[in-house]
């Protein structure tokens, strides 16, 4: 059942001897270990990922590594982050069926988690680099978010069992700093680890020198820290959704934390707003067409979130908070008090939105949508563009009537050069 | 050092065998316990307090009982809230200095505190019905919520160590989930614990069919149920201070819970509002003098609480939220910043205000201002101004400019019969 009390990395050569006594990974690939194949593919920044392929099929390995694999073992990182990974995905698992890969085995000591191959799904950022389109996306997502937004909060939840799952992410410390300091904080400063296009510097320079901005995100990080609402995902990009072109999953929640309800579905939006300006890069006679179809698909998801939230307020609303015997029970229709639910929460989300814009070119970790254009001045023209219509995300947060307007104002900028 | 390991309530004639072998009690009021005189004060709603006097001095036993008193047995209450009593004394005595009785003994089996005696304070209410006045009170309040709420936040405190914090204050459901009922709820539906004077029906059908009122009393309870800011008394009523004519202290914070910076300040000054409106029925000649006083105390209190929390922004503020380095680092002012965190704090305390004025009328736990006024048509007219008055700062929250128009309100419905 186990690998052994004392935490080792996995390697490609030692899994097989390893895990061999793992029933729940034999049953799925094959207990012959000596037929395995392994596969490492980690991509990402914090764990290695393997594929096991037996000959009775395949199943993910997935450990943590104890430091920042883009920065080396100069940044180290607590192994129990895989402890609240496990227990945010059996928690996504039951407020979200079907939305998360499915977990076959978790030993805490190595840190690692066996799990559903997803296949033949691939990273979701890819496909939007490479111009593909994935049917029912915006339903997947949007219903995704309102969910575990809705059921992962005291509109749903009992509250004894709530405050136990907010005093058990409590737990989660190290993972969320990074959040904190990277996402909210570095972009606005120049922090040690930022990095970004030297062409944007006037662009930083407005961001920089602007107070209400700062104070507004300043804002933004002090709920992120303290308001616990919901469980969130807390890296929901599209580098944590795998698609084909007609499924998709959400995977990787080992940033996960107690955190605001709007939290997940903003920086959500932010990448695909990322891959909305980066398309002028990478594609030909179809770039008017696909970008429109990036912002039929914010524009989706927005929509089937607020139906979908709308839905389980008027369905599930079992919780404290907003009771019925308050509204319902008295004949008073309740819209008003879920109205000013999502006012909140959009709110919260658009900010999010317009900071997830920010630091992906301004803070340590990029992504591949602008990292992957060579023509630098062509690049910088597209993250200025992206810049600069965070910064008004961040300022209209209040106002914005729906994801329709947010489209506009991505249409705005860009046809719009900002450099 | 133990009274045993199982629970049992002291009375006034077994706490001297049992408490006997405790030498931080017995190093305060002397070791012969034969000569120990003990009386049972308490007068609250959970627990025993018995005064100890020795032959060298006296001391307070603060025993939990496992129901809520004025209820009875029918109604049981975990005996842990000692511990989270405890917690919070000690973090309150960190925070604030010479703020609260000292500590000289816990014990968690017996859920029993031993601590300072306080002499010749009494409880504030009291001394609020019998006009009696205290100097410097409104310094050391504003002082005290100012310190608690700025240094058990993330603007003082390290992200780990408030993490920490969070986490274990979480695991105090049962107490809050009273103020939950009670104070957010109850008040503004017909449940089955309330109680009220008959001759305020008219004015409580008006707040119960106020749809955009019970919508702002549930977004405030969101916020107190999932907005972990600092920590919180989380019961600072009139009740909870104790006063000499010169010195003040704060007690009983077994309510004690991580929840929103503005929420200790807003339920105070409510129950000074509501002195001041229950006045007419206690005083004779000196009505006018004794309530401006109250309102002067409110104003102080507020002015007194800024100007400490602005003073420990620039001096303390060595959390991750508002950061020196977007600010200060940068030449940029960071007053914006502190304008929109108090604004927000301000919002929250005059809503949790109007709400605890609603609840001490309409649910369980009413307070003496109103409760021992004979006179029940006066006893109606003075809660039915109060009444008013709580749903108007509900709804003028968000725009209110600051304590001095909180206290032009409350003239001016002080002088104007809504029945």
């Amino acid at each position: 059942m186990s690998a052994g009390t004392v935490y080792e990395a996995l390697s490609v050569e030692t899994l097989p001897e390893r895990l061999k006594d793992v029933p729940a990974l034999a049953s799925k690939v094959g207990s012959d270990s000596a037929a395995w194949d392994v596969k490492e593919v980690g991509d990402g920044n914090l764990n290695l990922v393997f594929i096991v392929t037996g000959p009775e099929g395949k199943a993910i390995v997935k450990q943590a590594l104890p430091y920042v694999r883009l920065v080396g073992d100069s940044w180290p990182l607590p192994l129990y982050r895989a402890y609240f990974e496990y227990h945010a995905l059996t928690r996504q698992a039951a407020r979200a069926p079907g939305a998360v890969p499915e977990i076959y085995h978790f030993d805490e000591a190595q840190a690692l988690i066996v799990m559903e191959f997803l296949s033949p799904h691939v990273i979701l950022r890819r496909k939007l680099i490479a111009g593909e389109r994935v049917d029912g996306l915006a339903e997947f997502l949007g219903t995704y978010c309102a969910r575990t937004a809705f059921r992962g909060s005291e509109l749903s939840m009992a509250s004894p069992d709530k405050k136990a799952d907010v005093a058990l992410f409590a737990g989660n410390v190290e993972i969320p700093a990074i959040t904190e300091a990277l996402v909210f904080t570095d972009p606005y400063y120049n922090a040690e680890m930022n990095h970004h296009t030297d062409e944007l510097e006037p662009v930083i320079s407005q961001l920089r020198s602007d107070i209400a901005l700062k104070v507004k995100v300043q804002q933004a990080l002090q709920r992120f820290v303290s308001n616990t609402e919901t469980m969130v995902h807390g890296d929901l990009h599209s580098g944590s959704i795998m698609s084909t072109d007609t499924d998709s999953r959400v995977i990787d929640p080992e940033f996960a934390q107690y955190g605001p309800l709007g939290f997940d579905i903003g920086m959500m939006c932010a990448n695909f707003l990322m891959a909305y300006f980066s398309q002028p890069a990478h594609r030909g006679n179809d770039l008017a067409d696909y970008q429109e179809w990036i912002l039929g698909v914010i524009a989706d998801i927005c929509a089937t979130f607020e139906a979908e939230f709308r839905a389980l307020w008027a369905t599930e609303r079992t919780g404290i908070l907003y009771p019925a015997a308050l509204f319902e029970d008295q004949g008073h229709d309740s819209t008003p008090a879920c109205d000013a639910v999502l006012a909140d929460l959009w709110r919260d989300a658009w900010t999010v939105c317009g900071i997830e814009m920010h630091r992906r070119c301004l803070s340590l970790a990029h992504n591949a949508d602008f990292e992957e254009i060579e023509d630098i001045a062509l690049r910088a023209r597209l993250e200025a563009r992206n810049l600069m219509m965070g910064a008004d995300l961040i300022h209209k947060a209040d106002t914005l009537a729906d994801a329709s307007a947010v489209c506009a104002i991505a249409r705005d900028f860009n046809g719009k050069d900002v450099l």
